[in-house]
């Protein structure tokens, strides 16, 4: 059995390595363009801000490691150019002479990730422009900027993950650093009220974010961005996002998927059953609409590329593997002191796709408040009204975030509903959780929704609501209420809310508190009471992180 | 609706806020024999240690809170002495007067919680002695160390949760610190290998640890155990346990389960079905084997508290809860800088019972190791041989394993398989995993074993299978080697093995590098090689963790 891998990293490396534990008799080549392979993608920004100090601790495997150890015949600077599937060989052509070879092949895989969507095209003596995908990139940006540069500036053009860990990089480096990113705010699989906390965290670092606005050109002193403005800088990272690297595939014929990514079977298996694909270059399948989607995330391609031996290995090792699941896009970043997490899909994607879909915000802490260090997040559920199944989750905060995703994760992937959070048994002990679980609050939260024990609005919502005559009740205490809060609101804090039943204009009612759990209660007491009555979900804290995202004035 | 409650913490008022919300008609009465209802009782050890420096952070409700919000009627410092169930009425006594008046019910809630198994008695001039469950025993330990305190003396008996808490917050207020531990180590429900960091800590910390012993009486100056040992000391901590507070149900004729709790069914309701019962006292049923077991865990109390209301609100609301689900007795707790978790049953456990299982045993890191400040963890994994089912897990380290429990607890909860827990999409940046997770990576090692690609074999099995004629081969590198090892070992570094087949002795073979992942890649490359091979699971770090909780030496 000779097996080609076209790419040496995440999927193509897992695949690699995995096959030749099950079989010691195959004939494994790895081509890799680059001059690295099996490096840690996912730790090349930490290395630009001195995070990783030591280069080296990025390349994780070399050709002779590899070959020690795995057996593997890895082979650098060699680019493969074409496919002729039905002799079963490739074209691979040595990057440094251009000579060709032809190599045959039983079985082979295609992971050779993403390319630039396009290029920042540098000028002359500009600034130095670069992405931030390899270990040259790395090495071009680290040249950029000397020992002890501190009045450089830098313009990251895309505020994905990729260019949002830039951003914080070249500010741990001293760098002045404007953010320029296309959409409204960064981070683009968060809705617009969970970014705010990122924002937050981006300009009290000092970091300058221009949104709505992109790159139009790189001129000899900086970029000129498409309404005219014009921003000096020493260093343009070009982070705009990536597009599946399918044009070998194309070639070759095979089939290419509505997403845009090769197109593969659950066992990762291209429309030539000889020929596997896996990670960037590759469309999943969607775990909220069983749609093919493109998911550029490390972990799917690293487990798909495993996947892919255990499917080639079958015959010899007995062992049918399990269809791959469905992918749900789990992500998760840091930036400076704050965590954005996201899983499955967002309230706007759900919106634009017109799929039904209830959402709910909490913000609770992240273990016992009286506890010292408590630190609180936000979170928010997106979930199926008809199902109670969980489409999405977000989560913004700081310590915890992971935990809290995970666990959502793992419940999506089992098919535990949103209520069905309240249920789950999670560690307590003061320094970690409550005796209920944020995850768990969230559940209950959920249930009290799909019971139809209480009714909640959203906060950008509540302007219609308040038009049609409905009255906005602000049911926490005085001292918060004087501190700030929703305009139009009455002040009737909850504790005597029972006492002043009486005073409470006739209509529709709206009650908020701070995160919404007070609110809940005194929703329950006014329905109790006859009242028609919404409690606006997520508090004062989701309506003001909404409504300053969108320009409104808080009162 | 007249509902009562017995007793004023975690399951009862989680009852009785929820009922509230449910029902504003009903008329809800707390009786609380202590002077304080709702405090914070995992956090009363970290006031004695100063880590929650106010004493009113412990309080977090006033029977005066408790009305103005919830409308309660909490009556502190009254006592439930007697239920006359076919009168629906209690007898309350008074525990100031001794007055006792009766009152009627519609529905009465049985949330007492436990008692202490027994008591040490202190003695004259002795010294103060005190269990560590309610703020009057805070109030009492907080006054035996005045401020300043540094030469003090402190026996800490019993080494489960609240003994270790005790533990580290009476080392933070710098008293000399012993413990008596009944069992052979600290926290009876982790097996002895992965008890061994926490022992460790302990000593690090310098406290005194004795196993395998107890105390056998307070005396003027100290303590004497047992074995005759006198340890002198100011301050005697009783931690050694609890027994379900089932007395008044018993008189009662309420039926008590073969674990000793009050017997509820899935709803929490007792043999009566006008009471129900939460909490310490109450029996819950296992979710390993379906039988009733007692877990003495807050957040089930809470959970099950709010539980009750739901149902006795059912008609009302015409919401039918679900049934409770069973309980897998999560746990965690940190003891300076390791933190401990399980959930699910133990691997003593499973072999005491008889029941079949496999263990696995991994060492990952809590994140990617080329990013800085990976902590390892150790982490075990229970499962069904036949069905791959997750019987238990145990996860010993620093930061990260309380993610890790909880991701396990809810694939437990929610049914997935040991080698399912490879599949689960979990988030991943380098700050807070790996692209394969520890959760995926101790997942993929349940695979090998339940598709039969590789045969482990535990660290107590050596011995035995070496006497038969195995021969332990060390397959990490020479360095590894030298810095020491398990006696008998023959060094073949994993690097090597292909070129040196040849070189092997003979009969089974038992490889093992450090963590167990070498390991692996060598037992499948000598199984190909067709040679009988085990491969030591946990590697070198568990065999030596076991062997020196077992009094064994290392090469």
């Amino acid at each position: 059995m000779r097996v080609l891998i076209i790419g040496g990293v995440a999927g193509g490396m897992s695949a690699a390595t995995r096959l030749r534990r099950l079989d010691e008799t195959a004939e494994i080549v790895v081509f890799e363009r680059g001059p690295y392979v099996s490096f840690a993608n996912c730790g090349l920004p930490y290395h630009v801000g001195g995070v990783i100090a030591e280069r080296d601790a990025l390349l994780l495997q070399t050709p002779e490691s590899l070959r020690s150890r795995f057996a593997l015949d890895v082979r650098i600077g060699t680019e493969v150019t074409t496919i002729d599937r039905a002799a079963q060989t490739v074209t691979v052509r040595e990057v440094a002479t251009g000579e060709t070879t032809t190599e045959n092949y039983d079985r082979l895989i295609l992971a050779m990730g993403a390319d630039d969507r396009s290029r920042l095209s540098p000028a002359p003596e500009g600034p130095v422009v670069s992405t931030l995908r390899t270990v040259d990139d790395v090495d071009r940006i680290v040249a950029a900027l000397p020992a002890g540069t501190t009045d450089a500036r830098a313009v990251v053009a895309g505020g994905g993950f990729i260019g949002l860990e830039a951003v914080e990089n070249l500010v741990h480096r001293g760098l002045q650093v404007t953010l320029v990113q296309h959409g409204a705010h960064p981070l683009s699989g968060l809705d617009i009220e969970m970014a705010a906390p990122l924002l937050d965290t981006l300009r009290a670092h000092g970091v300058h974010v221009r949104t709505g606005a992109t790159v139009a050109e790189v001129d000899a002193t900086g970029v000129t961005l498409a309404d005219g403005t014009h921003i000096a800088c020493d260093l343009v990272i070009d982070a705009r996002g990536v597009t599946p690297a399918t044009g070998l595939a194309r070639d070759a014929g095979l089939q290419i998927g509505p997403a845009g990514g090769i197109r593969v079977d659950k066992h990762q298996r291209t429309s030539d059953p000889h020929i596997f694909a896996v990670g960037d270059g590759v469309e999943k399948t969607d775990a909220v609409t069983g749609e093919p989607v493109l998911v550029t995330m490390a972990g799917l391609a690293n487990r798909h590329g495993r996947h892919i031996a255990d499917v080639i290995a079958s015959e010899r090792t007995g062992v049918d593997p399990d269809a791959i699941p469905p992918a749900l896009g789990t992500g998760i970043i840091q930036v400076f002191e704050t965590t954005a997490a996201m899983t499955g899909w967002s309230e706007q994607r759900l919106r634009a796709a017109g799929l039904p879909h209830r959402v709910i915000h909490t913000h609770p802490s992240h273990h016992a408040t009286y506890y010292p260090g408590a630190e609180r997040m936000s979170m928010k559920l997106m979930v199926d009204p008809e199902s109670d199944r969980i489409l999405g989750a977000q989560i913004v905060g700081g310590r915890g975030v992971d935990k809290r995703i995970d666990v959502i994760a793992t419940a999506m992937h089992a098919g535990i509903t949103a209520s069905g959070l309240s249920r789950l048994e999670l560690a307590y002990a003061p320094q970690f959780a409550s005796a209920k679980d944020p995850v768990n609050l969230i559940g209950y939260a959920a249930d009290n929704l799909v019971t139809g024990l209480t009714a909640g609005i959203q906060w950008h919502e509540l302007d219609a609501a308040l038009s049609d005559g409905a009255t906005l009740i602000d049911v926490r205490s005085a001292e918060e209420y004087a501190g700030g809060g929703i305009p139009g609101s009455v002040n009737v804090p909850l504790d005597e809310l029972r006492d002043r039943l009486g005073d409470l204009p006739t209509g529709e009612l709206i009650v908020h508190c701070q995160v919404g759990q007070r609110g809940h209660t005194s929703a329950r007491l006014l329905a109790q009471a006859g009242r028609a009555v919404r409690n606006l979900d997520g508090g004062y804290l989701t309506w003001r992180d909404g409504a300053r995202m969108s320009g409104q004035e808080q009162r």
